[in-house]
């Protein structure tokens, strides 16, 4: 299908919004009025610069307050509308949005309306232009997309049609259901926008919270599955108004765009072929995005940290008193395995490489991460078509090429599979230490639950969409946690079957922790590693005897804990003496997790046993997680710099 | 009356969090158990801590989910509060807050909850503890005053009274007629909250954007004047849920709390007044708070900006060619006055003063505003009362010593009366130039009729305060616009009379021209200066006579006007030759307004006319304003740089 997306979607001036969408790959786009008004050439200028790029001018949009106002100013809207039309002729558009009026003395009639809208249309038809009527959720008198239509049907003209909005339509959870029975051509445009459930007024949602496809929590193949069954085949354009978009870099925000449209195709598809619908109408269903299907996951292969000499030198002693073994030395680079059981650690030491680069900018840091899948190849095509940039490295000899994308960040995400010939990856590209099997071979971690990254507040949905798109990662509800200096908002993003889970943490504020990480790093980080233990209190006792420093937990934590829950006070007792933390879910299940002190106030790890059936990341313990870390801080007189000092 | 804080209003550990509270002057403080439960000391001592810093613990909060519950959790419950006791105890406090259930299930029978709350009485009582039941506004059942009151009138138990929270009262819009049926000795805790008025979800609303009182938009004197004329003669305390405090610095934000509480107190005084209620049982109105009324203000005297000599000469450059002529040199300092009209401007670059301190900090910038007062001494002694800093600069002989404070961000404002002599402050201080009278004679700006400050975000809810609280300026409503690269926020803070108008201006993202003036400062500093004009036209052609670099305005935005407007097409061709921009308030009355080019990527200066008694700043106008300077900075290829750089 076509895609297009509305000027007011990314931050900028139009030139510079005009070249991000055209290097996205865009085939049209929406003018906003706004931005051609600050525009300092003229509309045949707009006009030329698209031309150049190779960008159709798909619709001028908003024309305001035009149907059923009071009847003196009929006349005035209608000489309004002329010189729009006008200016949309210098465009080279011939499609205008008329937005459902909000004007309080609004007429009420729906012949009224339909009279004004058949003489605008009498008017755009000496022009060759299409009038589109969209319904605004929060129009005064017409404000669902069923009520534009009934009036559209009414008027019956050949120059006035309907332009839907998903949006306008999903935010007041309007019935779905006559969306299939309006002709795919009087539909003179599309727009989509996926948004964050917020309990708000719509309006403002509207105008601040609207983000991308595959960003939000609408179900926006519900929406464009019988618009597109009902045959229509014009482009699928993004209105997306979004405080955060306004302030981002333009050819980012323009790049999502263009993958957030694939990932709904995408989405829809398969919507269409699970309801087997009738798809005769639907033809431009079959031009529809189709990837190879996401990867099945099977957990984190391994975790990769950029160091120096003397970074991994400070590192492995965390990875030995986390009960890592050095296994294994790379047959031709500077990297060297740790592995506990069937857990992979690995240090990246190697000058002139990737992670050397990594290093340099960002210091000790996740360069890497690797997950198992079952078919790496289909995996990386799949993440080529949805525009994950490919990374391969230097290999040596008989060393394996392992797949690999770059992640929104810049860090690496390779793609693993058994391959053909049974052997790991291991196997052909490090020598086995001596003794290092022996020593990881007692194990009390099963398996990377789990690693969390700090990310600048305004690459959260870029991030949410990747995993979503690239790897068809399922996106949990948004949580918004206390930290003592702010307020931190943790969304996971994770495989279907959960073997592999990312939490994604976000603050607004620069004094909080991940503030501090995120500024410590320079961009996005490792916050955190969470390794998956069947018995805790095994696991505390090798790490403490391994002489790993594990977080104090405030005494006052299980005096309240012995209040919210029924617990033993024996075991109360246990977990305390443990500094092991505790949650339970609504339905019994539980977990139980110790963090350790941050490395170099770069990230921590975590021991977490999950007990029946516990899904979540205790997140009611983060507060006092971040509480005794701010107090060692508070105790060494960190603080961060405040706007006072 | 005594003033309280509960700890949750502020950012920062337990300890940072009491220092704060004891530095800024509260008698007490509500412990909020979050914060003792992530405190790495015992309760002992907490309060302990509380007892060296000689604040009292007025309160402990909140349990929750108690009354009302299923029948077999009622003795869990009935333990919990034990629990809860006993810690209240090693804390030292009598009181606590219940707030009411949110369960789905609560019985929705007063006579349980009644007899429930009976129990927890009877309880406490052998405990000598006090239980105050608070209505939550989104409570499951119990959601308003009114029912907490009938509640507790039928409980009927010396152990039981009710806590009043003007934010769970006023954000449901509830019926204040009750509140004084509510004996003074019933009430066991009052809450003052303020909020900006919000349409969006009530539990949201409360959690994120409370705020001080007088940072709000809450009529509180209405809550709080009945609540004394009951005779309530306990704390006034705040609890602010908001997530700009929980940023915030620790002691800036207790500070203004307890301003804010000040603030509170007058403006009750003065509605107690003003409604000539029966005061005889509002004893503690007598202590209310009562400085000296606020000024009578009669516009900016004048404004003064850092700079050493360079700078002057540059800054006097844009002066001369903003028609100001350079009238006096100071007798003692190097510091002279450029003057057009009743309009001065003064520039200094005295070596070891406070400004040059100010110009080392920031550059050349806004280190002064003197604003006429009918009594300076008055003024003055009412902002001392409000906790501002008082200034005295190093004064020659037989000079003035203006009394002056400083502003929020270490700027000063003068507070300049007639005095008794009737001389001016240039007669005593300055030397006349030849020349300069005469010149500055053709006047075609009549007066500065706002400047507007660039702040940082977080010091909006500081300064809004500090104005209405130290100068009783009144603030309008808040305005978002857009920016090319974001959104920014405007709120004006105003004399009574609006000879004083002060825009405060904000951007939560870096890359706006708010943001970017914020950076350029490193702090709050001056975004532009208004003059008035009487004929804009005629201004403007001395303007450009001059050389003054106007902002050229995109043609675009007049073909715009003129359909968004009934204006004469010759009307239309004189605004667009000048770059005048225009706007129309809803009464008619019209703004002609031009903007010059930036001072060195610092601020710029507007020109305008008001007309028909236009009140606003162009707002409208202000997009068109900040795209033509992005247009600017985007043909110089300046941006600001990306996370993603």
């Amino acid at each position: 299908m076509q895609h297009s997306i509305a000027t007011v979607s990314l931050s900028g001036t139009l030139p510079e919004k005009l070249e991000a969408i055209a290097a996205a790959g865009f085939d049209g786009v929406e003018i906003f009025e706004n931005d051609l008004l600050y525009f300092e050439g003229s509309p045949r200028d707009a006009k030329r610069l698209c031309d150049d790029l190779g960008l159709k001018i798909m619709l001028f949009q908003p024309f305001r307050d035009f149907e059923g106002g009071r009847r003196d100013k009929l006349q005035h809207n209608l000489d309004r509308a002329e010189r729009k039309f006008d200016l949309m002729q210098e465009l080279g558009t011939d499609r205008i949005l008329v937005c459902s009026s909000v004007q309080p003395d609004v007429i009420r009639d729906d012949a009224v309306i339909a009279d004004d809208l058949h003489q605008l249309a009498e008017r755009a038809a000496k022009r060759g232009i299409l009038v589109g009527y969209e319904a605004l959720a929060w129009g005064r008198y017409v404000n669902s997309y069923r009520h534009v239509w009934d009036i559209v049907k009414a008027v019956d003209h050949p120059n006035l049609g309907i332009i839907l909005d998903s949006f306008h339509t999903l935010s007041i959870k309007d019935d779905l259901s006559r969306l299939s029975e309006i002709p795919g051509d009087k539909i003179v445009f599309l727009q989509m926008a996926d948004a964050p459930v917020l309990a708000m007024d719509v309006m403002e949602w509207s105008r601040h919270f609207r983000c991308f496809p595959g960003q939000g929590e609408f179900d926006l193949p519900a929406f464009l599955a019988p618009i597109l069954q009902s045959g229509y085949h014009g482009p699928l354009s993004l209105e997306i108004f979004n405080d955060g978009f306004r302030a981002a870099p333009t050819r980012i925000t323009a790049a999502d765009g263009l993958r957030s449209l694939l990932y709904l195709e995408e989405t829809t598809r398969q919507a269409l072929q699970a309801s087997s619908a009738n798809l005769e109408n639907a033809k431009s269903a079959e031009a529809l995005f189709a990837p190879p299907a996401p990867s099945r996951f099977d957990g984190v292969e391994f975790l990769e940290f950029a160091v120096d000499d003397d970074a991994a030198r400070r590192l492995a002693t965390w990875f030995q008193k986390l009960g890592f073994a050095h296994a294994a030395r790379h047959k031709s680079k500077n990297v060297d395995l740790y592995r506990h059981g069937s857990v992979n650690l690995i240090l990246n030491a190697e000058p002139d490489s990737f992670a050397h680069a990594f290093f340099v900018a960002h210091g000790p840091s996740l360069c890497a991460a690797a997950f198992r899948v079952d078919d790496s190849r289909a995996a990386l095509e799949r993440a080529k078509l949805y525009r994950a940039r490919p990374f391969e490295s230097r290999v040596g000899p008989n060393e394996r090429q392992i797949p690999a994308v770059r992640a929104p960040d810049g860090s690496l995400q390779y793609l693993v599979d058994k391959g053909l010939d049974g052997r790991s990856i291991y196997d052909s590209d490090f020598d086995p230490l001596p003794g290092g099997v022996a020593a990881a071979a007692r194990t009390t971690l099963s398996a990377i639950d789990h690693f969390a990254l700090g990310l600048p507040a305004e690459t959260l949905d870029t991030w949410s969409l990747y995993f979503r798109a690239v790897y068809g990662f399922e996106a949990e509800h948004e949580w918004v946690l206390p930290d003592p200096y702010g307020l931190v908002k943790s969304r996971v993003l994770r495989s279907a079957d959960r073997t592999i889970r990312i939490p994604l943490n976000i603050s607004e504020n620069r004094n909080t922790a991940i503030a501090r990480s995120v500024s410590t790093y320079r961009g996005s980080g490792l916050q955190h590693v969470a390794f998956a233990a069947d018995d805790i209190f095994a696991a505390v006792a090798a790490a403490r005897e391994a002489g790993l420093p594990l977080l104090e937990i405030p005494r006052n934590y299980y005096d309240d804990l012995a209040a919210r829950f029924d617990l033993e006070p024996a075991f109360i007792a246990r977990i305390a003496a443990a500094n092991v933390l505790y949650d339970r879910d609504p339905d019994g299940g539980e977990l139980l997790h110790v963090y350790t002190e941050p490395f170099e106030e770069r990230f921590f790890f975590e021991i977490i046993e999950r007990r029946g059936g516990y899904q979540q990341y205790g997140a009611a313990n983060v507060a006092v997680r971040l509480a005794a870390l701010a107090q060692t801080r508070a105790r060494a007189g960190q603080r961060g710099a405040s706007w006072a000092d």
